[in-house]
Order: structure tokens, then C-alpha cells, then sequence
């Protein structure tokens, strides 16, 4: 589930029509390239400011390649996101507890990126069990998750079904002690909050010593 | 900066390889649509799974145009992260602020999406001025961000010139009352971390009564 590690980013301004983006990857893909990254955060006045990052050939050749696509107007080197923002811990449940398990998170990812990782925490703050089964779900669209933590009082159903679809995607799940089947769908069950979202985060640091797999199944 | 209201998604197992994308970007721009954003959330033995969303056209004729993609080996439709997700308020800093910030953000948050909003509060916790002024770019790049939190003590340098470059893209910036030029280039100066979290929501929340521009400039 790892990016590219040769990922190269950059940020366009391009006619907004279909043909451009079709142009440049036409154009990415003659010189070797693979998209693996797109967003369109703006679009003003007929131009669209794009982000892409791509797999497979440098900064350089991207540039170049770009260079002779007739509506790209602009081109600007970033740095991915991936090297920015890093891997991703994604909270999804109840504001309360969502902002418990936020705060053991966010506190135990400031430790580990002060030490050379780069780990997010994510969250949304949702009511019901449909809202919720489809956003467990769509956690595996999500570019950079790699660990999911159901923060919630009750929570079964078709979140249960939509959690075990995700872990056979490989996303492991951690969920806080609740009422409904969703803690029998879970790698970990953690009661405390703030224990959950900072077992999330040890749980894909590559500082810290904690193997989830060796936890699965288990309630603290 | 908002999407486009039509976007239809969809996920994507394809052959992966840079002609496929091509094949795929060809297809869509033959149909009529606009790629507005894409993720490769997993490689597996060759093949990538891909999400994809897509402006101009339904979901039905996007799933036609990609039928007759040969790398295309299978289609499934997903929901917009807009519609799982929806806009994002990011939270950067160190990590005691960006926990305080975001308890009071998701639970702010809670009490919109209760009545119909989807605001979601995501964060970063970094240390360095470099670090934070990359993370402070990058917003720009990320998509559905509507609103960044600036929570640490002392922020300055090019920490400023990254939030002036960031605002004139149309992003609002509210920073916590903190050491540094930071908090001459923000939008709003808030001293406690929960209730700048809180406003933060309020800002982009069509739910609630706050007009930032309104507060330009002002302390709390």
C-alpha cells in the first residue's frame, strides 16, 4: 500500500476542458510516467489549477513533457503530499469521541514526526449508520490511510459489513469498546479514547515498536 | 473553489502501466468529461486500484466510456469524497495546539453535520519553520480544503509568506495569539485554541452565522 517512492509533484494551471487533461496524460504517459495523484482545488475563469503526481520519471521529465502540452499555461514544481502531509490516521464517528481520540492521536503523531515521521490525523464527525457505512468504505479511496479508528457508542449493521470490506482491503481498523458487532469486525478494541488514537498511530509509525498484527483480535 | 455539483466517482482496477491512464483520460474527454480528481490508493501484483471522480458527465456514461477501455478490468461506482467527506478544515501547528484546536473544530463540526452540513477537521501536527510554510503551500494542493487553522507559539519568516501566497488563492487562515509576523497576515487572531477551532467551522459551515470577512483583521 506504500506511494512511489519516486513521486514527483506538480501543480498546473490548464485550460478546463475535457481534451487538456486528456492531452496531459497522453503527453505523461509517451514519456514514461504514471499518474497516481490528481486534484482540481480551483477553477477560475475557465482555467484549472491541478496537482498531479506521478510515478515513474523525474521532476525533469515531467516538466519537459508538459512543456509541449498547448493548454498547459502554467507549471510549478511541489512537493507531493505524500512527503508533506504523510501517512494517514482517519477518525470517523461521534464528536466526543472523535475529538478524544483526535487528541491521543495528534499528540502521539507530534512525538513520532519530531523524530523524522510524518503521520496525520483525519477525522469527520458523522450521525448515522448509513453515513457512516459509507464513509468507512470510502476510507479506501482515501490517498496515504493507513490505519482507521471507529470512535462511536454503538456502531453494527452495515458499518460491521462496510469494516470488514475495508480490512480485506488491508486498512486495519481499531475501534473503541461499544456497543454493536462492530468490535467483533476490528483488529483492536481499546476502551480509553485517547489509548485508541494513540495505538493508531504507534500502530503505522515506523518509530515505534507496536505490531498490530500481534494485537488482533484483543480488548484494552 | 467549490466542486462541481455534477461529479460523478467511480473505482477502477486497471493494468498498471502509463498507457492505461492515457487510454482512460481519452475515453473520459471522448465522452465529455473533465477529470476533477484521482487517487491510487493500493498497487497490487500489477494491477492499481484507482478512484476517480469526473465533471460533465453521468455516472452511466462514464461507466460506458471506460467499458471499452481495455486496461479497465473492473468498475465499481463509489460516492464522491465531497459526498462522504465534504470540506475540510485543516489544522497545522505543534502538537498540544493543533489537539486543542481540533477538539473544539470536531465538536463544532458535529453539531453542523447534524443539520444537513459535512465538515470535516483534519491535522498535522510539525515542528520547524520550513516544515510548516511547505504544509501551509500544500493546502492549496489539497482537495476540499476550505479553511486553515494555524495553531502553534511563535510562527514567522516564511511561515507569513507561505499564508500570504495561500490567502491570495482564495484560502481563509485563522492563526491562535501567538509570537511571531504570522499573525499579521491571518484572517482572524483567535487566543483560545477550542474557540478558533469553533470559529474555523462556523466560517465554512452554510449552516451557521459567521461571515469571516466580516472579522478580517479583528482579535479575540
Amino acid at each position: 500500500m506504500e506511494a512511489d517512492p519516486t513521486t514527483t509533484a506538480i501543480r498546473l494551471r490548464l485550460t478546463d476542458a475535457p481534451s487538456a487533461l486528456a492531452d496531459v496524460l497522453a503527453a505523461i504517459a509517451a514519456a514514461g510516467g504514471t499518474l497516481r495523484t490528481l486534484s482540481t482545488p480551483r477553477i477560475v475563469d475557465g482555467v484549472a489549477e491541478t496537482e498531479l503526481e506521478v510515478a515513474g520519471i523525474s521532476g525533469q521529465a515531467l516538466d519537459s513533457a508538459l512543456a509541449a502540452v498547448p493548454a498547459v499555461r502554467e507549471r510549478e514544481e511541489t512537493r507531493s503530499l505524500e512527503r508533506v502531509f504523510g501517512k494517514r490516521v482517519i477518525v470517523i464517528g461521534g464528536g466526543a469521541q472523535v475529538a478524544q481520540v483526535a487528541l491521543g492521536a495528534v499528540s502521539e503523531a507530534d512525538r513520532h514526526n519530531l523524530r523524522g515521521e510524518l503521520i496525520s490525523v483525519d477525522t469527520i464527525a458523522l450521525v448515522g449508520e448509513e453515513n457512516i457505512a459509507a464513509a468507512v468504505r470510502a476510507v479506501a479511496d482515501l490517498p496515504r490511510a493507513r490505519c482507521l479508528v471507529l470512535a462511536g457508542a454503538i456502531m453494527g449493521g452495515s458499518i460491521t459489513t462496510a469494516v470488514r470490506e475495508l480490512r480485506e482491503r488491508g486498512m486495519p481498523v481499531i475501534a473503541l469498546n461499544m456497543v454493536g458487532s462492530v468490535t467483533d469486525a476490528v483488529d483492536l478494541v481499546v476502551s480509553d479514547p485517547v489509548q485508541a488514537g494513540t495505538m493508531a498511530v504507534m500502530a503505522i509509525a515506523d518509530t515505534a515498536q507496536f505490531d498490530l498484527s500481534r494485537q488482533r483480535g484483543r480488548r484494552y
